[in-house]
């Protein structure tokens, strides 16, 4: 079967070819100007199509982001209506995510910065009360791969555990309540630690801003490993400071590298880390990309 | 049915009896001054007996430990053959317990304390390779209620997981390999991050000393929960400081407080935690004794 790599923006062939040429031989990668017969080419793998990247090709069954954002997909003018655009799942990747906001989870139900902080005076002093997780109910703030991972992890460790998306999950998660479209509010009301791993669309851009900071519970806290642009970070320092939430943890922001001086460098309610709670590595990206054409398009002998 | 608070070293009654009154109501608690028949005692509770404290109760079938220790019934002269002894088992704090590991392992593994560093100086520096929980081996060091819970979120991680522990578990617990009695080398071997959650028996003091750290693989991490007199703090220090261990997490030590000036406070290796991993609650206690008498001792109408 013969594909296409075609993007506006990264060398594809340099960054994802030895690993198609390794892992999935199966699979005939080209770039446009290699295609004879474009009527031929029946997938493509893209991260920012040009605006008339799908043009030539009128046989196209499958569409592959290389990214977990796939909104420049959606919004290239030439994209054929009715071709399935698959985004890349990483089970590794999820469980990455899943580690850090656990992490995360811990930090602020443990008051860990509190116990580093009397380590660093020779401190100590025993608090041994809240230390139960059935008291600080967790909402997932997005449900696709990474969000379930999340989930389980937590429901593991004994947390009460809600998800919020638009549609309700299939097949449900064990041991999580679900929030569909219309109870975002009620979903917002319960979430002691709020953990947001949303895409970036244009439904979810300045989601978490003032009004539905506010709607937290006092003292809660956020976990934000979604994208910047979903938080609106200076209202979030402000709830920081009224002491309406308790307490933040970062790891994407609205503009990156943090500039230098940005109140949440130094924030002492702020855990910022530099977008690192996971990564999908181009080995996972391919295999992703064979097993799904192997299922849609068998190989016959 | 009847049963005994005896115990030489604390109030049984002041602790405990509000909770018995409240919670478990069919359980009839007396002290030892307060029965007339002690043949209609069928069970005890107790912490520290009295060298003679079982000799009055011919019809003992179980006796309840509110510690997890139960050394000093072992060592007790009248302690009646046959007799199961029970330890509290309070699956509330084998969760905290498993949060708390859980913690300290990402916090090994991810660099947490070099990503706070970098924060307080506002560097940003984005390390991407080894974030994969795959590649890191976890070992769990004692493998009763909680180290059953800490394996599981770790596995729900997606960590490879190992325990040890005398007899092999039953039942074995799912994605867990397992390391009997003679193979202590090659689990530690085999651990790029060891969690103990041991019990102090004679067998466990100072199991952790310098011939047994130096068996871990270079660059391992120790997370030690169980109890201190387990782990020979000096040789820790030596481990890391020669480099052969990367870090360690330490709740529990040789003598608590952890005395002022004791190089683990300030070791830049070195989490130190006041004994805070966990606890049992009188209620959890109460709770588990009269579901195990329940069980073993049906009411009849």
């Amino acid at each position: 079967m013969i594909g296409v790599l075609s993007c506006s923006k990264i060398d594809l062939r340099g960054i994802y070819g030895p690993h198609f040429d390794a892992l999935a031989p199966e699979l005939d990668l080209r770039l446009p100007g290699e295609i004879d017969r474009p009527e031929d080419v029946s997938f493509m793998v893209t991260f920012v199509p040009a605006p008339d990247a799908f043009t030539r090709y009128p046989n196209l069954r499958a569409i592959y982001s290389v990214g977990a954002g796939i909104d420049a997909i959606m919004a290239c003018p030439s994209l054929p209506p009715g071709v399935p655009i698959h985004r890349v799942e990483d089970p590794d990747q999820a469980l990455q995510m899943a580690g850090f906001a656990t992490f995360h989870v811990l930090w602020h139900h443990r008051n860990m910065g509190n116990l580093l902080a009397n380590q660093k005076i020779g401190h100590w002093e025993r608090q041994l009360t809240g230390l139960s997780p059935r008291a600080r109910r967790i909402g997932v703030l997005g449900f696709g791969l990474m969000g379930r991972a999340v989930a389980r992890a937590l429901v593991a460790l004994g947390y009460p555990v809600a998800s919020y998306s638009r549609s309700a999950p299939k097949p449900p998660e064990d041991g999580v309540t679900h929030y569909r479209d219309g109870a975002f509010d009620d979903f917002l009301a319960q979430s002691d630690i709020l953990i947001n791993v949303l895409p970036l669309t244009d439904q979810t851009k300045g989601l978490l801003g003032a009004e539905n900071l506010a709607k937290l519970p006092n003292g809660a806290a956020l976990i934000h490993l979604g994208r910047g642009g979903q938080v609106d970070e200076a209202a979030l320092v402000d709830a920081l400071d009224r002491g309406h939430l308790s307490g933040a943890s970062l790891d994407v922001f609205e503009a990156e590298p943090l500039p230098a001086g940005h109140p949440l460098w130094h924030h002492p309610k702020v855990f910022v880390t530099p977008h690192v709670a996971s990564i999908c590595e181009p080995k996972a990206t391919v295999l992703s990309i064979r097993r799904n054409q192997l299922q849609s398009e068998p190989m016959t002998a």
